[in-house]
């Protein structure tokens, strides 16, 4: 008995599992046999004739070679995970395993780019040099603000789609939960008032998919308080003042406290045990609470039931309703790369269509599990179908 | 027996082939089945342990991410087999075949990456930057003489292994084919006069190359004649400048026909049909000729032995004695990964040995066949057991 929990302990070491499979992808050849014959085709002599084709239209690329389905899951480093600016060579562990969850729920080949460079400019001058080799790119743990720029520029001055999941990923799923929540509660999407507390990456795409969902009243709260455009102090940066002049219709200031009070729901991406369960008791009837901070949520799961909260969210697996980017990614960057189109409004509020219907909503469940393999399909579909 | 015909001939076709196959590579993962406890080993939140030691010390990628066996072949397209500046998007399913051949050949996970940048600065900037994903960086196609500008740099500014097998390859495998061939021939090294013809990439290291084996007589020579140091008109850059200095100590001026006269062997690594049969005639007595240019050679083979080559070698699989790049590159990049060393003189030296003593020499076999896969196991130890 003993000896079996040891030996089940060692299985779940994360290091010692990293050890033993020596890395989290591979590269694998499409045919079994490799002779003179099957060499000539493949490389000299016969991938000449392949290499002009390809030369003389660069769209090709998607018949010849694997490029159709390849994407780059790029990083600087600068923000991964809880971690922080832990650098590209921390990042490699964490974007080989973004490539092996894009293999395993999309079966998109999905290669680690993880770069020495933090300059933005440089990671933009670097990422669009590698655009022959790739179907896609999926940006990831690039910090806010420089990323917001990173991805307009790229998304601007590729041709291939580019999505950053940190940012629209999340949105994406936030955004299925919310719609899910608000069917549950019973309100009027134009009626709501919705705190988000964080903005930066996710809190800066959250609001904005909200504000286009259709709510009004979106109150967005960052380190300073509530982003107020009457008061610039309360903006970090040009985001902020972006977010800040098309939220807080009523002109509130002050701090989440103050925002919180006759809120319908709580988006919180931002960090550990900052709710007070007694906030949520000055909450519109009916509060939900999205406490998506990993790992620690912004209030404790059961705190906030306690305190009368009709839904609670969070980012963990190990509670109920678990807002996961795994629901969004693999379906939307599979098939925006087989639509060979950059990434749109349109096809992200399908994905966001495609995940909300994919459940059928309970308080314990607004959105799907990722591991129900229809919801990837059906966002692949929404995503391929839509403009 | 028509049809039977007919179905084989479109099998043969590199281009239905490559649109059967939809590229040459693929990612594979290395497990089974993914399921939520594999999930939460391999991402989150058991990847943020593995991304903290990697971030601690970058050495720890090679043990827990894939890089350990993981290179890239980067190519600006510039240079592409014999179809000159064609770009990267032509550059891709030559890359991808390349890669290709090192799984093959050597089992080493190779990904393609061809750059939408000529630049040599941007260029060296941009594959410094990869680092962090790579274990090593095989550059390919990429013109003469920047190409020589930008495996120095890299050589020298990265921690990883960088090989150009244009350059380095294609002189290991010659200076292999000539140590057997000068065996047979039965002349002494310090005595031979070797006139190799065609200064670019390939022919820049082969003379290196041919020097440091002990050759005493080289003359080079390249589209303005022998190359002369007397003579700088003779030289098209700074590199045959370079070359004039070490090459040539008789003196020599004129064209091919003149630096041939006395020549003990020919190495061709220029163009097609422009060495005439009669200078074969001029040469020393056993002239051995290396005919490398693809597809159509200096001489043609049946002529140069009609003519009296004792020994006649070329770049095809068609004829005897077919001087394959194939040989050398995936069991050199496979020992250098591993050995995680720069790529050393011993360690091309040791890989020409250990292809050179992988067969009995015969005038119709100086070399052994990449088939051979004892071979790029030699190569693989010899390599990495050198300093």
């Amino acid at each position: 008995m003993k000896e079996t929990q040891s030996s089940r302990s060692e299985r779940m070491d994360p290091l010692k599992i990293h050890r033993f499979l020596k890395g989290k992808i591979r590269i694998s050849l499409p045919v079994e046999r490799v002779d003179k014959e099957i060499l000539s085709l493949l490389y000299t002599p016969g991938v000449a004739e392949v290499a002009r084709v390809c030369a003389e239209n660069p769209e090709n690329t998607y018949t010849y070679t694997s490029r159709w389905n390849t994407i780059a899951v790029v990083s600087d480093g600068s923000a991964v995970l809880g971690l922080g600016n832990i650098g590209p060579y921390g990042a490699l562990p964490v974007m080989e395993g973004k490539a092996f969850l894009f293999k395993a729920f999309a079966d998109l080949d999905a290669f680690p780019i993880c770069l020495s460079e933090d300059d933005e400019e440089k990671i933009i001058e670097i990422v669009k040099s590698l655009e022959p080799s790739f179907g896609g790119i999926n940006l990831e743990d690039i910090a806010a603000p420089k990323c917001f720029r990173i991805l307009q520029r790229l998304s601007e001055e590729m041709n291939i789609p580019v999505f950053h999941d940190d940012q629209q990923g999340t949105a994406v799923v936030v955004s299925a939960a919310f719609l899910n929540a608000l069917k549950l509660v019973g309100k009027k999407i134009e009626e709501v008032k919705v705190v988000v507390n964080g903005i930066g990456a996710a809190g800066y795409n959250i609001v904005k998919f909200l504000l286009d969902l259709g709510v009004k009243n979106v109150v967005a709260v960052d380190r300073n308080g509530i982003l107020n455009e009457k008061h610039p102090e309360t903006c970090l940066n040009e985001y902020h003042l972006e977010i800040a002049r098309i939220t807080n219709p009523e002109g509130l200031s002050g701090g989440l406290e103050t925002a919180l009070e006759g809120a319908d729901f709580f988006i919180g991406v931002s960090k550990g045990n900052i709710v007070k369960p007694e906030w949520i008791g000055k909450m519109n009837r009916k509060p939900v609470i999205f406490a998506l901070a990993n790992p620690t949520p912004e209030i404790d799961p059961r705190l906030a039931k306690e305190a009368g909260a009709f839904i609670v969210a969070t980012g963990r697996s190990d509670y109920p309703n678990q807002v996961n980017n795994l629901l969004a990614f693999p379906g939307i960057m599979k098939g925006a790369v087989e639509k060979r189109s950059k990434i749109t409004k349109n096809m992200l509020f399908s994905a966001v269509d495609a995940i909300a219907n994919s459940c059928k909503p309970h308080p314990d469940r607004i959105i799907p599990e990722a591991f129900d393999m229809r919801v990837h399909q059906s966002v692949y579909f929404a995503v391929k179908n839509s403009s």
